[in-house]
């Protein structure tokens, strides 16, 4: 008996974290105002493919795990919650914008398994669909404050526009701006060098590309040197949401090396890093003004930007304090202790009850699901309303009245 | 655009409501020391199919979705949460038994589409693998009692033993147990006349099965009626559990014609109905002693018991008040409240900001998203501190201290 190649269970104590991670994140987004939504795991074909139409991406198309149902219908596995949002958009016409929600769930890739990377995996996403103002991003990211400070993680964000991008590269005459993109998108793992080195384009191109993309350049200085059209957008949009982050007291950096791969990005993107334990991103996202208004056809253009969460890489970086969710073992000695039992949860309190006999068996049961406090409940104690808590960290002992149990639970 | 066949997106409004009953089946689930556990959507065929090869339920098999990954390696999705249980019990020998974990999430089977079935659909589930004491299915039926209280949703539970229901036959001398007790299980629904029909065995042992099923028997009277060993050991176990409730004060009943169809089960066997409402179970479950020891192999014997919430049916029963996770609404009138939101924020009040212009479009926008409360917010307020706050239900203004919020809020 094996899991199928490629994805993993997700034990009790790590499942524990996740939940308290996941617990985090849709209380912040719900504190501004975005609404839950669930979409099926199982599309069908024609919508998960759509976007490939253009034949973008190939790789990623081949790791959808196609299906049937009886019927014969071609269906597949989601491989992230934005086409389903699309579909969900299109689907429901007379849906109120601006559209604020948000979806936590497993998607699945069939792709090679390296490191870390699974077939089935969480993505934890929130869009604002039908805004196109930069208010959007900017309580998008204070989300993404919210929360790594929720979660006590510092981190950096990192804001960048795609306009800029693809205006500095008119400005010097980059025509393979897409291969330009993916290459600058690496600056700061390969630095200049290892940059120059891949882009196709003409020595005085590379020149001119670092006299613009400087290492740690403010928008500002930047701003002076732009003459492209697109890209004095670019800085315009950076400007006002620079202006409300401000306002909402969200910390950013801005990064014009920061481009977020190929994706459908059309403005503002961004990235978040921890600011210490692993290197990759922690946190991302954009604005994709086209993307849903090709699945609504009719030309129609439907403003969105969105951010995720990598579940994953978040509780990599935090620590993995309570392995268990129970608080309290009862172990009763030649007693019934189902009264106390009731009244610990009648307190809020998550209690278990020793089922074998043997009080060293159970102590070990006990340690070796990580549940911190032991009560050995004997006839005496539950005479007197009263246990022996043990702390199984330290292994103090103290007589407690079962009412007073809560102060003594830390 | 639309979603495959049999499943649906659950919206807004509906999984608002779904949250809720999961958080309270969740928290249930903890305060009874039950840990959480994620297995993945897909596992292997052969682990799917594992529980078929005795080809007891080939209507079953045919309903699993089947897949390949890029290896060819056949898979499925899963069809309930017992059988990933079953996997991981049997992948992790090590586990500390009792294992009491909980799981709650999609399952999947390609079945005909009826009126409310999906093909796509949540099971919530708590199981305890390895403890053969009856104070096992007594802790879960608190978990009932605990959830539907706190749903405040008035419930019957029904309690059996599937010991008793067979040596009632035994006893009787019906040979064809399966079948009589599938048509037993229907007592409730098609009356004493409908099973009679049903049943293949002579007259006289219909009449000998009804003087031993009568509708509403106490157990202690049952009990004095009962010879078949297997019978006795069945009441004994009831006899037994009803103790065990008794102290935990859950409320049950006791129905000797409740089999739960011809699932798995080997000895308690319950069932949850609402009060009002929908006539379908709202939840069940029951012992199944032999089913994950056949995933092991080697003849062991892992004692299991379980209960399953019906996430659907529950919802159905519940009045659907909250459709917007979202409190309060600012509509700012040529001001910037960026500020206030994020004051309310902190306060931990969930709080959405208008994108667009115009008050009246912007009251018809949180009317329809069922915000119950506006605030509308023009330059005096700002300087004031104060907003203008609007009871979206009777229509109620009141100008109020930003600080003071929480108390206005119902």
């Amino acid at each position: 008996m094996k899991t199928a190649k490629g994805v993993n269970d997700i034990p009790p104590s790590r499942k524990i974290l996740q939940n308290q991670v996941v617990d985090v994140i849709r209380r912040a987004f719900e504190l501004y105002g975005f609404a839950p939504l669930e979409t099926p795991l199982i599309e069908r074909w024609e919508t998960l493919s759509a976007k490939f139409a253009a034949g973008d991406d190939s790789d990623a198309l081949r790791e959808i795990f196609s299906l049937q149902d009886q019927g014969k219908r071609k269906l597949g596995l989601r491989f992230d919650l934005t086409v389903p949002l699309a579909r969900y958009v299109a689907m429901n016409p007379n849906l109120k914008m601006p559209f604020k929600r948000y979806e936590m769930g497993p998607v699945f890739r069939d792709g090679p398994i390296k490191t870390g990377r699974t077939r089935q995996f969480w993505q934890c996403d929130a869009d604002v669909v039908g805004n196109s103002s930069m208010l959007a991003e900017a309580e998008l990211l204070a989300i993404f404050q919210e929360v790594f400070d929720k979660l006590d993680l510092p981190v950096v964000i990192k804001v960048n526009n795609r306009k800029l991008l693809n205006g500095i590269l008119s400005q010097v005459g980059v025509k393979d701006k897409e291969g330009a993109i993916i290459s600058i998108d690496k600056l700061e793992k390969i630095g200049v060098a290892g940059v120059c080195k891949e882009l196709t384009c003409t020595s005085q191109q590379k020149d001119d590309i670092f006299s613009l993309i400087e290492p740690g350049i403010s928008l500002s200085a930047l701003k002076k040197k732009i003459t492209d059209p697109e890209g004095l957008e670019g800085v315009k949009e950076l400007e006002e949401l620079f202006k409300y982050l401000r306002k909402l007291k969200v910390k950013f950096k801005f990064d014009v090396s920061l481009a977020r791969g190929l994706a459908y990005y059309t403005g503002t993107v961004y990235e978040v890093f921890a600011k210490k334990g692993i290197s990759c991103s922690i946190g991302s996202g954009g604005r994709y003004d086209d993307m849903i208004g090709s699945y609504l056809g009719g030309g129609r253009i439907v403003p969105a930007v969105g951010i995720s969460f990598g579940l994953v890489p978040i509780m990599e970086c935090l620590d993995n304090d309570d392995v268990s969710s129970t608080k309290i073992f009862l172990i009763p000695i030649n007693v019934d202790c189902l009264g106390i039992a009731q009244q610990l949860r009648g307190m809020g309190v998550n209690t278990d009850v020793a089922s074998k006999k043997g009080l060293s068996k159970n102590l070990q049961y006990a340690s070796a699901l990580g549940i911190p406090y032991v009560a050995i409940v004997g006839e005496d104690e539950v005479k007197k309303g009263k246990i022996l808590l043990r702390n199984m960290k330290n292994g103090d002992e103290k007589l407690v009245v079962v009412e007073d149990i809560i102060k003594w639970l830390s």
